[in-house]
């Protein structure tokens, strides 16, 4: 059963949609979860998003800001609630404890071990509805921890910056800037969002980034994405990339599974790989993008390099096959988001 | 004073454009102009669109289809009216001889010695307002002869495909096809509206495309642009650009301005180029390109050219600056369709 679009039950997943998207980048390995409980008259008694882990997951904190309220109510929320035992107790014993009435959830829980959490509320007498929303919570707040629970490797957004003709930078190697400020910033947005920006050390050696997620104000945002430097070879010790802004790791390897492999191994759920050209080559060789988000600014060099080098495609037949998800345009220039099509 | 979006005026404007649409390509050297006449109750009572060279212009088409009815009525018109002798007669005398009370056009005429259509049309007594579509109908219908009537030389519009990681084949020169069916078949939409296609003499060579407007059946258009080759060198003999399907001509030359002084000279205003890298990166040095037309493929190849080749830009600094008027999702595809800007 559907819930209608334009029922308290829609606003309110709008709303646990938005409540989600405030936790981004502060939850993995859990999922970031939004949950709005209303009570029995359909009003907006308490809003909760997972809070980092060992936290009490998103239902928890909505359950605890309605209190007796949620008696009744509905408990409406991105996810459906786990049935399991983590290190927090079961959402489902926390809704039952409450005494909602219904649930709604967008996304069933695609984790074997957390899944049956519908089953067991619904074997408690409590009506449980699928939700509007899906589709947006799974390319949204939820894609990269569903990549993560599907696959046991983290989801890998390949992002660059390149001129209408295809040039990351000019043909003496400038390439500041290449996109437009209001497209820096977006980086930087995204940046905030996920677990880990990874870059290869020829980009460390040759740009010398510090690889921060920043406010639009410039200072450092609150929360820092683990930087990870991979390739052999020692990196200099004054780069920035070193300073003290956020944590970094420095992986002396460059094979993408390797990569991929100990970031899982830390909770790295969400990764925003940040070149350069044959980095991003292993990594779609190797079937290690998940995504493209591509700042496409509207200049023509005529010269200078792309920003994928060799992904081991010869010839057209051969070309990654991508499916745009979204076109938007940012200030002066327009991002692509893409992902691959299976043939 | 211009008229309210929402009154006949606006929407007999609208007809007016799309009229004009109709005739793109078969005009030059004359304008596009559509025109659609009212009576004095505001009714619509003729539609025109300027006719081949030597034919009657839009306004006399919609005149003599609208008969008595025009007196006291109004003609709407994209392009002011004509007040000179030309292969016709002025436009101005057609409108006072119909007795039309109101004349509203959309873009003033950049001609001089045709200009003032609107003050001899005023001194004998007609109301004569600036109507709305100016910006979409500069933009549109009337652009390349805009461009032309203010410069002397045709307008050019720089078509290319590219992957979205800038490549315009594969690493085998492999290119068929990096587009989708529906970006071609929006190519030869485009193809169709000019007048003439251009193409270097290497692109032959290579390719050996045959440079012809078709229709979605894939049939022949009724009509065809000009094709164009150039650069020094003979052409193979059974080269398809040679074949009887439209007129060709060779101009033995790579420089772009004796190209469009060439083109010029023969009474071309719109050309679509395209390609290759090398004589499009010699046209943007040259300040010969005022249009991309960009159709960009969800598709990832990591080597092969970029659509253009060497402009002359070094640095960064030196990139040649282009806005962004238009990005539309084409099937799969996205087109960004841009212009150069002044520094």
């Amino acid at each position: 059963m559907v819930a209608a679009p334009s029922s308290p039950v829609a606003a309110a997943m709008a709303r646990a949609v938005t409540a989600s998207r405030l936790v981004q980048g502060t939850t993995s390995p859990n999922p970031p979860v939004g949950c709005v409980v209303l009570d029995a008259a359909g009003a907006v008694v308490g809003v909760g998003a997972t809070q980092p882990p060992g936290g009490p997951h998103a239902e928890v904190v909505a359950l605890r800001a309605a209190g007796d309220r949620a008696r009744g109510g509905t408990a409406v929320v991105t996810l459906e609630p786990c049935a399991h035992h983590g290190r927090t107790p079961p959402c489902t014993d926390a809704l039952l404890a409450a005494g909602v009435a219904t649930v709604v959830y967008a996304v069933g829980d695609p984790y074997p071990e957390a899944a049956g959490g519908a089953d067991v509320l619904r074997r408690a007498g409590v009506r449980v509805e699928s939700g509007p929303l899906a589709q947006e919570i799974e390319r949204g707040p939820l894609r990269a921890w569903l990549h993560y629970a599907r696959t046991g490797t983290p989801h890998v957004t390949w992002k660059y910056a390149a001129t209408l003709d295809g040039r990351s930078a000019a043909a003496d190697g400038t390439s500041k800037w290449i996109s437009s400020a209001e497209s820096r910033r977006d980086v930087h947005r995204f940046r905030a969002q996920v677990d880990a920006i990874v870059a290869g050390r020829g980009t460390v050696l040759a740009d010398d980034p510090q690889l921060t997620a920043r406010t639009p104000d410039g200072g450092l945002a609150e929360r820092q994405p683990l930087r990870v430097v991979v390739g052999e070879g020692d990196l200099p010790r004054d780069a920035r990339v070193l300073d003290e802004a956020a944590e970094t790791i420095h992986l002396r390897t460059s094979d993408p599974r390797e990569v991929l492999a100990a970031l899982a191994d830390r909770g790295v759920v969400d990764v925003l790989l940040e070149g350069g050209p044959r980095l991003a080559g292993a990594f779609l060789a190797a079937g290690g993008i998940h995504r493209v988000l591509a700042y496409v600014a509207p200049k023509l060099l005529g010269a200078g390099p792309a920003a994928l080098a060799d992904a081991g495609v010869g010839t057209i037949a051969d070309a990654v096959d991508l499916g745009i998800e979204d076109v938007t345009r940012i200030g002066p220039d327009v991002r692509i988001s893409a992902v691959p099509v299976r043939r």
